[in-house]
């Protein structure tokens, strides 16, 4: 297939990410079709006018026949189990995933044989709903979109999932499944973390705190409105970096309580923060450009670019 | 004068919350002044049409021969000096002000024998930006306006802060100073706190983490962007409570880590925090009827309403 035809994509699971890619590809002229475990959820796609079946099975020999680029598109719980029949029935399509977290997805592929055909990827994009009724193709434009530079990563594969991002409106940022974890587990999961935290710490207030909430809390907790079954997918697979960052939090926030106890100050973290903020506020997503997928030392060259914010914006 | 009539506002402080309040004030119909203690402060304001001045002895002279409402909105630190100035020259005036904290204010204003003329206000408004230049008239539309219901609070000045929040487009919850000021610590302080933390902990991750910042962040973090002096004069002034508040999300975040590193899962912060923003979302905000000010128990009746979520929409 050249670079220039949109091969077929097969997305597993039309939620909010998987639903609004399917129908993002759909749109950017991608023969697309889809499977979802729930029969509301694909009867909802398939009023919309979209190809999708509840029957695993069918999808995947569908993907195997048409050299679909298979995307998994189901919370982490789900991932192992849906690899187990992507191993039996579509062992050659190229794979990709949107799942949050990159390391246990990577492992888990690994486990069924598939990591030659795997790129691992992840558009930074989503809202506090959930399922097919909040799915939005205009979802990953503007967004971020990580995509696996791990070492053993073939051009092909790579090519059509960047290729893919990039169709969707996104742009890409090449990354390290470990480094991803990491960093997400500090933008993403520590987010929904303090998010739970300050949603509890106001409700304790009764009637009257809430009463008085305004933007700060609204904005603070807006996260904390996601279902907790979905918030626990999210975060828990990461575990480990999640747990780091938190001890690095409640760290800073220890010295913030002891330092207004001692004197009345909240000490250094406001400073830190507003730099973090100010920092955010100002990061330049700089194009990437001269790096040739295949030649020697491409991996290498797009890790380092994108850990100094560097994106790609073409293929 | 009758409650019908729109008396003299005289605003200190014309940044972000008094600038915004002496041009709703003016909007609403009120013959409204104000000082302001930078030059370049003043002179924004008066090249926009309102009565603003650098000289506090003459504003408040003003005040006091017009029989003006008295609007304290200076940051906390510049509360005591500006109270010795109105005790001096505007003694007999009617008194509130606009600070995030209202057990301090309410001290600095007793150390000053005027605390028959006081009654405490905080509009819960503000954005990050701060200045004459971030000022908006409708900042106060829509928004909740803590009123003092403290033992002692007398009728004409009540129902002069009540009737000018009310034209300024907010609702208001009656409060004690104290109870306002350990709510607000829960859904106004720890806010800016958690969002110091957050803003740090994305920065702590280089580019590569603000590079893949997306919605969860970019909201938790939002109050960050405020000037650090900004924050710790919000903030500090409520250190006790802050410090309880902390103390209580603290052991929240500890105990999720905990449960991480034994076993994987966030333990029950997600289900709490759910339930919290999932209050906040539907909290009513019922209208308080049938409190006649002055009337015997007016006081309690409102301190009581307050705590169930009540407020004034009618003076």
């Amino acid at each position: 297939m050249s670079i220039d035809e949109r091969g077929a994509v097969c997305v597993l699971g039309t939620g909010l990410i998987g639903g609004s890619l399917l129908r993002a590809a759909v749109a950017a002229g991608y023969p697309a079709f889809g499977y979802n475990r729930s029969e509301n959820g694909a009867e909802a796609a398939s009023r919309a006018g979209f190809d999708v079946s509840v029957d695993l099975s069918a999808v995947l020999r569908r993907a195997a026949s048409n050299d679909a680029l298979v995307v998994i598109a189901v919370p982490m719980p789900a991932v192992e189990p849906i690899l187990a029949d992507i191993a039996a029935l579509a062992p050659q399509c190229w794979l990709t995933d949107v799942v949050s977290v990159k390391g246990p997805v990577a492992e888990a592929v690994g486990k069924h044989g598939l990591t030659a055909n795997y790129v691992g990827g992840h558009p930074m994009a989503g809202t506090s709903e959930s399922g097919w009724a909040a799915t939005d193709p205009e979802l990953f434009r503007g967004a971020v979109w990580a995509v696996g530079v791990d070492e053993g990563t073939r051009v092909e594969p790579w090519s059509r999932v960047v290729r893919l991002a990039l169709d969707c409106g996104s742009v890409v940022v090449p990354v390290l499944a470990a480094e991803h974890d990491q960093a997400v587990a500090r933008i993403s999961h520590l987010p929904h973390v303090l998010a739970e935290a300050l949603a509890a710490a106001g409700a304790g207030g009764g009637e009257l705190a809430l009463g008085l909430a305004a933007g700060s809390f609204r904005d603070g907790t807006r996260v904390a409105g996601t279902a907790p079954d979905l918030v626990r997918a999210i975060c828990e697979p990461n575990a480990g970096a999640l747990e780091r960052v938190l001890d690095e939090t409640i760290d800073a926030l220890v010295a913030a309580r002891d330092s207004l106890r001692a004197d009345g100050g909240l000490g250094k973290l406001v400073e830190q923060g507003y730099r973090g903020r100010v920092a955010y506020d100002e990061r330049v997503a700089w194009e990437i450009t001269g790096v040739t997928p295949g030649a020697p030392g491409w991996l290498d060259e797009l890790r380092q670019a994108g850990r100094r914010g560097g994106v790609l914006r073409t293929v």
